[in-house]
């Protein structure tokens, strides 16, 4: 069988140990793991999608298959791009898994040759969202255990400045 | 990366194009892709374990690194075995995946660097479960069309019998 | 257009307020609702399948247009047999839809034209199965006005004997 | 029993092949079915409430007993308007079903002769909401498989503009 | 056991008679209970901060161990400042839940020592949101069984005006 | 106020680490905490409720305010019985919720005074349940670190039998 390629796509805004997990557990089964930064013009972001890309690759500098992308559009053209047969998705609770089923069905229709895969989130992440991060963060919440050490440093310089 | 072994566990009484559907997308991303067919004294089954798996694979005849086997016992313990990293669960609702989470989670317990990853049923097999199947059959409706052609004569052998 | 018939199947082991609640609503709408009692053989029940339905028809004796049988089988056989285009069936929590749905399709698989509708329960009766009445009835706590009055007393009769 | 008239409303921003499916299967129930396209002033749509309109006409002009009206104000206050004894909505996951309850039961409240029915969408028109219709259109993804002929020249028109 | 008291957080946006029996029987359980009315500057709502406090006092003025405060913030932080153990919320739909779920594991990871708990919602306010109430208002619905006597005469000043 | 006493009602067959996590933080807020152990003798169990009692006194015996008991019948009698106000359940998933919601709902009826409060179980014992750790039990997996070492000798001992 030739080379298994996964995409993982987010916004990461920012990158979470809840996403890092999911990076490391899925980049010991594919060949290569795509983690594919979404780049949404209509959506305010905390860091560009540079940023958030550069914080990523810092997080799994240690993961020689893992590559980070900025990509806009739709994410199975993203995936066709790379030649990747997989997109993985983290799942958390029943609510995340009736919108994670019917993108796949989307996605699905779109590219049927892609699948996609859920993975589901270990338990100890299962309240960490960017968006509950980015919140605590607003009222000076230690966020220190649920984002990597360089995206706490990232954090707390936009939060001072 | 070495060659990517999964398992496809189940109790197959009998299999269905649901099942089916899984076994053919997932033997796309995998190596091999090993079909568990649970045989569990506790339970009660309208067919045995041989007659399980024999059923599988004629259905499944043409799909090279698919096998077929008899296991009893933890899920995890066959996928050590045979040295799969990936348990692979179709879903469907997320009463489905409510429990298989928690599957999941008490397998990653058990044996932490085996993978359970969630294959999201096609819409049309939603309602396609084995018991519906053999409820069907015993009301003398037709399941021509959902399951495999082997097993609907099997099933149609066994009601007249 | 011709005539409306509808089927509201059941156990109703026994009846309770929440089923009576559906019939009535239900009543309205349709020019003819029947109201099936399943007899399943395989299944232990409080009251045989004609003292359910006679429990029935006593609890909505002042509703004419509803006609309450008997029946084993699938349920859509019973449909096609009275000429009901319409399967009526009361839907409480999202698990209770969930189990629904499935049935439905699987009722849609075998007969396409007899639709399921879900009218959903009223929420006093969110908590009122017929498993509940008799687990209440069983440590004689008070069912009285969770179940018809005659139902009651039927219960009564039974948990004195 | 005096004729039966139901009301399925909605957005149709635009009208899905999903929609046209409940309105095609309810047609068949009722005397007269009436889609009600709400008109909201407070939300922004890719086609006027007088197109969305014209969109659905077009594609069900061969269901005699089906009127097409833009609608603005509560559902239940157009229902009886029209002396509609039926709300009919379609319903996909559990999650739509949570929210769908809810909407019954306000319903309910304001107007308790109104009966809000859930007609389960048929699983392959489960991942088609009219939001992804616009997102695919927009990454230049082919809808023409799941709205009507004409939305989709609509679409293509709209998105060359 | 030292005095137990108890924070019940929300928006109250106008408060309905689903919180104020959330307040009612939680008031029956602790030695204080601080109804927790949140001052988000990012939000629009109908009534001031203020306003919202003092249609809550009146409407439970008549027990004696409820005290309604506004707050900005962290939940958990307001809990801690007047020394509660525990944060209530009422809750109604496994959606909901899902959501709360993650509120307490949030709140759990930046104060382990304060417990969340739920009260579940009488089934009669299952449909009573305050976001619900406002629409009904804006379309001249009534709503006086569902909100306090002195809320229900504040939304038709506020919809006269 | 008086004192708070509540009731925490299951079968503990055996009390698991997610049990006493419950048990624990919910000795924190009431005077006193009933942990009621549910004798029913219609169902088969691994230990006798007396074993189920006394492993759980055990496990538990630094905590002075937690009282064991066997009891049978209703929960809210045995509540009533104990003058306790609350009735305290762990709740993982939404599963979970939905079927201790309508629990909830039927004690509410039968006992307006006593309030069924939902603790949310911590993201780490998601998977422990009981049935799951007789089920790894059974095949020899370890579970030393989700049953208090007292609970573990005594399946070891059961097992080894």
């Amino acid at each position: 069988m030739s080379k298994l390629t996964a995409v993982f796509p987010g916004s990461f805004d920012p990158v979470t140990n809840g996403h890092i997990d999911v990076i490391r557990r899925a980049s010991k089964l594919f060949d290569t793991l795509y983690v594919a930064v979404g780049d949404n013009i209509n959506k305010k972001t905390l860091f560009t999608a540079n940023e958030r890309k550069l914080l990523i690759e810092e997080a799994v500098k240690d993961l020689e298959n893992v590559k980070v992308e900025v990509f806009s559009g739709l994410t199975v053209s993203f995936a066709e791009e790379k030649g990747a047969k997989v997109i993985i998705k983290g799942v958390r609770s029943s609510e995340d898994y009736n919108y994670e089923y019917e993108m796949a069905e989307t996605n699905s229709h779109i590219s049927p040759d892609i699948e996609t895969l859920f993975m589901p989130s270990r338990p100890e992440y299962f309240f960490v969202r960017s968006s509950t991060v980015k919140e605590m963060v607003k009222f000076k919440a230690d966020v220190s255990d649920i984002v990597p050490e360089n995206v706490n440093r990232a954090l707390l310089a936009v939060s001072d400045g």
